[in-house]
Order: C-alpha cells, then sequence, then structure tokens
C-alpha cells in the first residue's frame, strides 16, 4: 500500500529531479562547458537515480530504502559538485540535492 | 534554456506517473488480481512514459514534443483500461491518465 | 574511459533484463496470475535495475559499484522468488537473476 | 508473448544505447567540451530511448512500434551529430546509431 510517509521523500527526489535535469541542459550551454563536465555528469545520473527511488517509493518497492540511502550519496557528490560553481542554476541545483539528500537518509532510517 | 511553458505539463506528468505507479502497486495486490493485468501492465508502461517525458521537457529536449504525443496516446490507453474497473486506485488513476493526454496535446501543439 | 573489464557485468545485467521483462510479459498472462504477483513485482524492479546498473557501468559512473551491490540484491530477490515457480520463463528468469547476482557481485569487489 | 522477431531489434538498440553511453562518457572526457556539447545531450537522450525501446519490445508492449518509430528518428539526429566528429567513440556512435534506426523503422513497418 503507498504509504503517505513517502511523501515529503518523493517530492524532494522529484524536485531534485528537476533541479538537475534543469541544471544539465543549462551546464551544456555554458560558455566554458569544459569547466562544467562533471557538474554534467552527476547531474544526469543525479537527476536518473532521483526519478529511480520516486517510482520505486510509489509503487512501495521492498527495496525502497536501500535505493533512497544511494540516492542520498548520489545527491551529495551532485551537490558538491555543484555548489563549485556561481551559475545560478548550479546553486539552485546544489541546495535541491542536499535537501533531497537529508529527506532520503530520513526516510531509510 | 527551460520553459516555465511547459511546467504545467510536467506537473501533470508527473502526477500521473504516482497515481500509476500507486495504481500498480495497489492492482497487484487486489484479490482479483487476473482481472487488473491489462491495469498492471499499462499502469507501468504509463509510469514509464511520464517520468520519460517529464526528463526530456526538463532537459529541454529537442524531441520533447514528439515523446509528449505517444505520452499523450499512452495515458489515453491507460486511462481508458483503468476506467473500467470500480476501485477508487483505478479511479484516481483515470483521472489523472486523461488530465496528462491533455496536457500532452496541449504542449505538442 | 569505458572498461573493458565491466563487459561480462553489463552483459549479464542485460541478460538478467531481457529475461524479467519477458518474464514479467508471460507472468501478466498466466492463467494464475494471483500465485505470479510478487514474480510480476520483481520482474519489473529487477529489470529496471538491471538497465540502470548497465548504463552506470557503460558511462563510467563514480558509482557503477555501489548500484551493483544493491543490482545484485534485487537480482537475488528476484530469483528466489522466480524458482518457485514451474514455468519455463520462470526458470529461466531465476538462472539469469543469479548469474546476474554474481557478475555484480564480482565487478564490485 | 515475446515475439523472437524483435530479436534483431533489441539487439540493435542495446549495442546503440552502449556505443551512446560510451561516446557521452568519453565527450565529457575530450579536450574539447564545447564542440562536443550537442554530441553529449543526443547521446544521453538516444542511450535512454534505446533502454525504453528495448524493454518495451522485451515486455510485449502494445506501443512497441511507436517507441521504435521515435527511437528511429532520435538515432538518427545522433547519428547525424555523431558523424560531425573525428574521435573514433563518435564515428563508432554514429554507426550503431544508424543500424538501430534502420532495425526500428523495420521492426515498424
Amino acid at each position: 500500500m503507498y504509504s503517505q510517509s513517502f511523501e515529503e521523500c518523493i517530492q524532494a527526489c522529484l524536485e531534485c529531479m528537476k533541479a538537475c535535469n534543469v541544471c544539465y541542459d543549462a551546464c551544456l550551454g555554458e560558455e566554458d562547458v569544459k569547466m562544467m563536465a562533471e557538474c554534467i555528469r552527476l547531474d544526469r545520473e543525479c537527476a536518473d537515480i532521483c526519478a529511480f527511488a520516486a517510482k520505486t517509493m510509489q509503487s512501495n518497492s521492498p527495496f525502497a530504502k536501500q535505493i533512497c540511502i544511494l540516492c542520498a550519496e548520489i545527491c551529495e557528490a551532485c551537490g558538491n559538485e555543484c555548489k563549485k560553481h556561481d551559475h545560478g542554476h548550479c546553486k539552485r541545483c546544489a541546495e535541491a540535492c542536499f535537501k533531497c539528500a537529508e529527506e532520503c537518509r530520513k526516510m531509510a532510517s
């Protein structure tokens, strides 16, 4: 049965997925793409695991907690990369990543 | 650049993804699973294309419109199956599917 | 850089993804769908994490090992469920799952 | 029921997914990343739709043909971008893309 208690974590995953996909696209359009290469890579990775985690919680997977633990780690790596950059999309993405990491850890505990 | 004009469509896709995943899980737990087999199948399909469409719009893909056209078709098929059933999760899912189909068609036009 | 040493693990993931998707579809068409509900659920989960793991290795993700560890656990759960059933598709799926779990553990060690 | 007649198309999708993910990773590591930005973007898109198409055929989706038509278009766009570049990974990726587009069109016809 779908657990209402996952709601905040799902929401944080979907917000993070959005911020990462937007940041990914914006990084690819920056003047200095080379400087953003690691950010691009982690944005994709993080967006994809967030989508996966959301699906897993929504469909009540027995592995939801373990996926959230992994999601938290990837979010932290992505947030740490994003916060190195001054672009607005990177700042917003870092924030969404750290928020999501926190919710995922809370959910898995 | 991320287009604010996709916002409503993205939101409808994420709502539909959630309704489909919840319906999928609930159908698998119903007394008469056999009667729900087509619903289960379409729920998965629909949840997955909705996630794909959302990602595509968020990352500003040149194929976003085409993916939304396909998403609309799958949403309609899923909605039509769901509305045959009396379960609350099916009713809610059908509603989310038709709303998403409408937003996807609007976005692609 | 794409590592040739992942090749066997990627191949096992793609084989397992296929076996799980085929088993998923076949289970939905079985006479007694209710008995297959857990198999259907785990088939989807396992197919999706295998696809994720393959992508991760192919694109040289820094999280490839962690994803493979999780993939191995899900493969084992799916294999253990599948092996309870006598259908040919379940037997083949269990085999692909255990093989994939083994390759994922080897890769992550 | 899983159709053996999809086998070649599934194989082409999985080959293309691999070539795209490998090219994506290699492009991010190139000296001149800016020149590869469009290639990176299309590699991700193409890898993801190929994975989606493979899953869809393997699980016997009623939408497999429509997804393959879309997959063919994305493969062609990706192949056309990749063939502009001299890197070995781009050349190999272009080849896999055009092969996959051809198989997807054949499958859908």
